[in-house]
């Protein structure tokens, strides 16, 4: 048999349990997907998916738990699909830059209320809640009640929560969880963030 | 000493070992980013990089060396983005439903071609060569040639490559490597792609 021939074969099998394996997957409900983990990408593939999304013609609400503070790419380049974003940026950085818990607590509360009201929005397809595990393992919110009211959303709506450390009741929680490990960073080589790349 | 102060104590000392660290990195240069790893996220996490660097003006460049025979959300999405984008996909869809060897050969030179070009192109900041290490896994393309051309790159551009199984030379060559690990995935409890989430 030539090479052409048994790479033919090789792929046709590949091919058929692929087939096989899709043709058993015959749900559709709404996801809640974690992105959690050291690495980077937890955000920003939460913004991919936000793309992917919009270019379905879906509206898709955002609630920034924590980096509201900063002057991101990704905020401006929001401008190009209008309404179909309803963006809410209620953190004020990461804890130790206030260095006020009540402060803290109150602003992950209000990001808080603003969310359940973007779950409750019918015209919502996708909502993303960035880096609320970070409000989760501070204890700014009860996660008990965060995830219950998660699992109580409308069927066909779409989650996707982002930071590190998720809580193991929002992992049981969901249907599909992605850890961003750290392979290598260029922080490590005095690097620094870069406009474009990173924010 | 109370609770709030407490707090604020710590979370100073932590502003002082963050600012410091920040402080420490000064470089700026165009970073060789890898996401590799079985878990989702990999091209999504791209696509968010993309509207990051979109959203501060850049121009983009993009090579499917895979999955071009797809219709996707984020393919729809980029017309909001006109000339910012200049966007080739050149592979047929993954090599199991091609199962012709040369012709997955010839698409992956062809999209290597594509992608010198894009990496010349002054006016682009950032280049993403969406699934190149799966045509580099099978050797349809010599991953040292590939290795060298990306080290050869302007000193200030940005280049993505997604894709499980990254070779050991390109993880080497890499400034910022994230593995993306599949903790829970939906599609073992039966549940299928879904439009505007995975495609």
């Amino acid at each position: 048999m030539s090479d052409d021939d048994r790479h033919r074969e090789k792929m046709a099998k590949r091919k058929a349990v692929q087939d096989a394996e899709v043709a058993q997957k015959t749900i559709e409900k709404g996801l809640l997907i974690v992105h959690t983990g050291p690495g980077k990408g937890k955000s920003t593939a939460a913004w991919g998916l936000m793309l992917r999304a919009l270019g379905r013609g879906w509206r898709v609400g955002v609630v920034q738990f924590i980096k509201g503070a900063w002057d991101t790419g990704e905020k401006h380049a929001l401008k190009a699909f209008g309404d179909q974003i309803d963006w809410h940026t209620l953190g004020e950085g990461f804890t130790w830059e206030t260095q006020d818990k009540a402060r803290d607590i109150a602003a992950a509360q209000a990001a808080w209320a603003e969310a359940e009201r973007l779950l409750a929005d019918e015209s919502i397809r996708l909502v993303i809640l960035d880096e609320l595990n970070i409000a989760l393992r501070y204890d700014y919110l009860n996660v008990d009640a965060v995830v219950a009211a998660l699992q109580a959303r409308r069927p066909d709506l779409h989650v996707v929560v982002t930071g590190r450390n998720a809580k193991p009741v929002l992992i049981e929680a969901a249907d599909l969880v992605t850890e961003m490990g750290n392979v290598k960073h260029h922080f490590s080589a005095g690097v620094k963030a870069q406009e474009g790349i990173e924010f």
